[in-house]
């Protein structure tokens, strides 16, 4: 149990390092006294909500106890829910994955079965390690769609009908009986690049998300950009053509109507029914539908009909980063998403579309790099941001911070 | 002379303070214990940099001292510098214009003269007061291009040919012999109307100026968003007609070239030369060129044709800021410039394109307003920096904080 806010000044700091620790190194990034640190750093070792991890390497003085937060500390639930997927883990304090299951599902079945479900897959990811849901510390839950984080309802989330207004957080909460912190899919997939990814100690970033949608998660000055109403970083529906289809949002010609996942798949087996791209033909007769996968990979064989639809997709979205670029000036751009991996000449194109449009000065330092924690990033950016939770709530006795027995 | 660190929190906190404060009050906000605060209020008030400003009223007790920072602590120098003309003023401590000049130049003279006039515009506004150069504390200037904050060097400004790279910042704090901050224009107007303006205590908002050029300075978590390399809202050069005319900036379809006064003005001179703008072509006939405020101004007056040429200019400004408000979410947008006086039709036509154009999420509780500073913003957003500069100055006696003597 957490008793003060040293303990959790020492426990965030501890959560944010990849190493172990000295007392000593705590107390002089914490400004405080090495005995005041010292006697905190007993209670939590004494709790079992820190561990000892062996002794620094001996420069001729006293060697120094290591020490960093127990694995047996408790688990922490990740979840990451899609429109069309979940993907549920648990993970360490210190956001190392232990177990982890995904399922396809529709998230129009609206809340409740899908709350259960990913209490479900929880409880069986915790049971696999001897554990139950008393052993969840705090979950953090992505959601394809906008949250308002004063109340941890969904809102207006065109890619979930029937969440409307729906409090995730505290019904997810309830169901098990730990806290939870929902945000917005791409926010957490940021929060992970940002924390354990390719953008670590990165100040000003842009992540981009291609999947079923399109959407971005902005750090600003070292912190994520929600903006008023929690639905910052909206590139997916974005007008880039005035006379264009119409979107899920109801608005027309957004990005994502012309670029993500759908609109590629759609682009594709145009190409295939109109003889334009014959790979791309053969793999519509054999299997009877197309997703961007199977367009990624007939361009990646040569079909020039596959590879015009890809370099027109990501030249779009390239484009519209180069607007982002303009407006915000990051240090650089992170691309992830399911649609991201569908071969090298996506991620070239867009490359190649926002240094052309961009002012050189925005793009003399711009690295455009795939995400590092691929299909990962949410669910890390999940356990990061449950963890930050942990430390934050003000009554920390809730969080029933208490080792695991067993 | 500012002597400790603790009295250069009383400083920022009473510059910061629109109204007198007691000592009590000063102790409480700085978490300071009263005797501490009494002694260096005490010294700063010796010296002259703070000045008594009458007592609280009668509430039973004690009646307290109130404080404010001395209008005889001296003047800060307010510059802003735009492509057609220079705005100077001369401050007080606490943003209050003294006295102000403006002057048209062409800011492609070139750095040297330009620099030159507005030192001598600023000795000429001290000596009106019987001041001179020793009684400046600190001057802010704005200037119409990107600015690297690392080494205060305008960089790669397209509106400023014949700048690129050079060092305004320590070129000018040599002509004034004062600590100088150089800031872009158009940054400076979003934090002039956020410590003085219609922004005041607003975390998140966009300003945008429509002048010569389309800029807009952007805040985020109540922070300015300068980017990686000082040139973030860089709306002017976002494109949006890619079969458009070429820009300053080398590019095709800016905003900028089809939306911002030069653009107007074109449009307006055409709309009359062929009949569609009576009014405007009266106007044209009279002064042999039009403006963007002739077009405004015949717009007003019912003329079709210019009421055409202003409420396309508005409509892409606002489509533009549209994409702003899905990727920010602001809780306002505050709208200043030259241009944005033109006539009501311009905002009126910018609030329809954006409401139109957004998702209801991000723009049921989001005004859009007019600058409340007017063509005050940058010179108030300069002295707001340049008192900042003053405070945050590491080696303090190095801004010769001393009272003047007259």
């Amino acid at each position: 149990v957490i008793e003060s806010p040293l303990q959790a000044a020492i426990l965030r700091l501890l959560l944010a390092s990849a190493e172990p620790v000295t007392r000593t190194e705590l107390g002089l990034r914490l400004g405080v006294g090495r005995n005041a640190v010292g006697h905190e750093v007993r209670r939590l070792l004494d709790a079992g909500v820190l561990e000892a991890a062996g002794f620094t390497e001996s420069r001729g003085g006293r060697r120094s106890l290591l020490v960093r937060v127990s694995a047996a500390a408790g688990y922490v639930g990740a979840i990451d829910l899609g429109a069309t997927s979940i993907d549920v883990a648990i993970t360490t304090l210190a956001s190392e994955v232990v177990a982890q299951a995904a399922e396809e599902i529709d998230v129009a079945v609206g809340p409740g079965p899908i709350l259960d479900k990913a209490a479900a897959m929880l409880r069986d990811l915790l049971a696999g390690q001897g554990a139950d849901l008393s052993d969840l510390r705090a979950v953090g839950l992505g959601v394809p769609g906008p949250v308002a984080q004063a109340d941890g309802h969904v809102v207006a989330p065109p890619l979930m009908p029937g969440w409307n207004d729906f409090p995730v957080r505290d019904a997810f909460a309830e169901l098990v009986a730990c806290p939870v912190f929902v945000d917005n899919d791409v926010n957490l997939m940021a929060i992970g690049e940002h924390a354990r990814g390719v953008a670590r100690d990165v100040g000003d970033f842009v992540f981009v998300k291609v999947g079923t949608g399109i959407g971005t998660g902005l750090f600003v000055n070292f912190a994520l950009v929600r903006g008023a109403d929690g639905c910052a970083g909206d590139l997916g529906h974005v007008c880039v053509e005035p006379a264009g289809p119409t979107c899920t949002c109801g608005n027309v010609g957004c990005l994502e109507a012309v670029a993500a996942g759908p609109a590629i798949a759609r682009a594709g087996e145009e190409a295939a029914r109109t003889g334009r791209a014959p790979l791309l033909a053969a793999t519509l007769e054999r299997k009877g539908v197309l997703d961007a996968r199977d367009v990624g990979d007939a361009a990646g064989h040569g079909d020039l009909g596959a590879l015009a639809v890809v370099r027109a997709a990501a030249g779009r979205i390239g484009a519209a980063l180069a607007t982002m670029v303009s407006l915000l000036n990051p240090s650089a751009i992170v691309i992830g998403g399911g649609v991201s991996g569908i071969g090298h000449v996506f991620l070239a194109e867009i490359r190649t579309a926002v240094y052309a449009r961009s002012l050189p000065l925005a793009t003399r330092n711009l690295p455009i790099v795939p995400s590092a924690l691929g299909a990962n990033a949410g669910v890390i950016g999940a356990s990061v941001v449950a963890t930050e939770l942990l430390v934050a709530v003000a009554d920390v006795r809730e969080a029933r911070w208490v080792p695991i027995d067993h």
